[in-house]
């Protein structure tokens, strides 16, 4: 199959990648952890193999292409397709699924949390081929069947929206609160959309009066940086996608409040913590997110996403899009296989 | 009155420091924020003349002859003394004080988070002078009475114990959660006292095997850092009153974990921040604490601090004092005026 192919070194386009086929999907079984549940004669009905039908390309992605996470193979955790091979009642379906493929046995994975399983592997992110091709293999718990209403174009923004949604499963917002997104970008706007959804007081601050722009339609207060008078919120995410942001969340939280890091960056930061000690803030790192409340949300139309998209490139010119997804003001890129 | 002058590049000891005695305080209400809660007419009333017995060097005493906070004045914020001029029912009691003197009247005030208030001063810290000196003066709503069976030199430590307690304020704390402190200073060795009081399993781990004998006596199981193997902890205390600490405690907290800084360094850390939220770790800075636990817990003995005292300077040696408190490896320094 056609895949692109992260070596460490170089994006390349592969025309022969090995496909995901059935066959391959028992022959992986022990590289994709979880998948089986210890049960090899099940395989079929553990991993599905789905064709791809549009994949978004994620900041996450352009991180991995500086050395996050020392990823190599066919990158790419954002998808929809639908499946081509597993277990009999999905054949055929529209899917999208979660990133993290967990063993489904750990302490982790019992709790409910098997995003943090530690033997995980990640599509496109660690130890696990990802949907930049035009078949991807997943294991079965983690497809989510996607509503006829919802558009592929939609769909494919499910897993970022989910990871907004995370904010919610790790915060307690309040109508009233005041909240400040960091970040006028893919991830900013997906953020304030899903946090306004609580009632909760959101502005948007940002570069880019465009950007902003877009934001704003969804009925969230926006800011450009240049304007910007440092006020006290009690909730702030950090989704800037850069280093530089941090200090600028930090002293925009009010003592006692709570920032939230939306932000992987690979390298170090430079910052002083001394704020964060003086005003008793919570830090609260925060990544992937449930799926279940993205795609309701997506259903019932109450966060609008296409307009974040800029451009869909076929699959065979991916690293045109990838190059075009790094450039400074991009949106959404998309790659259809 | 003696006293020991920080002038933001020389520690000297001032024989002649103006005494905050009862005129003083009237002239001084303006200055002490909240001290007269609006009605001069009471200041007497509101602030009160402590006569200190014994003061404790901290190392944010230290940070501080290092240019944090940019304080200017007198010194020095764990104290314990007796009243000589205030409230008539106060006059000859045995008291110490928090130190965060708050308005009273603002949104934190009323929220009882006056240790946040925007507006507050903060003794031997932030304009307001402070315990190394043979009289200080305190606004009554900030003092709590000792009891008798409390001696000065354990009554002493109740501000930095109250800073300990206040991690419990913060983090809900499980019997059978597994907690490390890191660092086994004076701030480590005490918050490990008080997290074994919830029933947690609490290990310290430092450097120095004498201060780790100093903890076990506690109860609490004990690691030299030279031993150390990485090991996910529900729930981590940095403590170690030095940037390189941070690091490792951000190794050592489990996925969705905790971890607490306790450390007010002044100048910047140099970290990678992606583990807090590829993690999903929270941390919590934590500060100031409440007095009554810390005062409960010195009346019940179920903490044990004389055994860190290392000397009693009088205060007219409070200059070498301080450098001896700045040794490494040494253990509490008090001053008695």
């Amino acid at each position: 199959m056609r895949a692109l192919y992260w070596d460490g070194h170089e994006l390349s386009l592969h025309l022969s990648y090995p496909t995901p086929q059935q066959s391959k999907i028992e022959d992986r079984e022990s590289k994709i952890v979880g998948a089986t549940g210890g049960r090899p004669e099940s395989a079929n009905d553990q991993v599905a193999l789905i064709k791809v039908h549009l994949a978004g390309i994620c900041s996450t992605d352009l991180q991995i292409f500086k050395g996050y996470m020392a990823f190599r193979g066919v990158p790419g955790h954002e998808f929809v397709g639908s499946v081509v091979a597993g277990p009999q009642d999905l054949i055929h379906k529209r899917v999208v699924g979660e990133i993290n493929f967990a063993c489904g046995r750990c302490d982790y994975c019992n709790r409910g949390l098997g995003r943090h399983c530690p033997s995980r592997s990640v599509m496109g992110i660690l130890r696990a081929d990802g949907a930049f091709a035009e078949f991807v293999s997943v294991p079965v718990p983690n497809l989510h069947v996607v509503s006829e209403s919802v558009s592929d174009e939609e769909a494919v923004f499910t897993e970022p929206l989910a990871a907004a949604f995370e904010i919610l499963e790790q915060v307690q917002l309040n109508p009233g609160d005041e909240v400040l997104v960091l970040g006028d970008g893919k991830l900013g706007n997906l953020c304030a959309q899903v946090l306004r959804l609580t009632g909760a007081s959101v502005t948007a601050l940002g570069k880019h009066e465009d950007k902003l722009k877009l934001i704003k339609r969804s009925g969230v207060r926006t800011m450009l940086l240049s304007d910007w008078q440092p006020k006290p919120f009690d909730v702030v995410v950090e989704a800037t996608g850069s280093a530089s942001g941090l200090q600028l969340a930090m002293s925009a939280v009010r003592p006692r409040g709570t920032l939230v890091l939306k932000t992987t960056i690979a390298g170090e930061h430079k910052v002083s913590l001394a704020p964060l000690v003086i005003n008793e803030i919570t830090v609260v790192g925060s990544r992937c997110g449930p799926f279940a409340p993205a795609l309701e949300a997506l259903e019932e139309r109450s966060v609008s996403l296409t307009p974040l998209i800029e451009k869909v490139y076929p699959l065979t010119e991916g690293i045109e899009a990838v190059a075009h997804s790094g450039k400074p003001g991009a949106r959404k890129i998309l790659l259809r296989p």
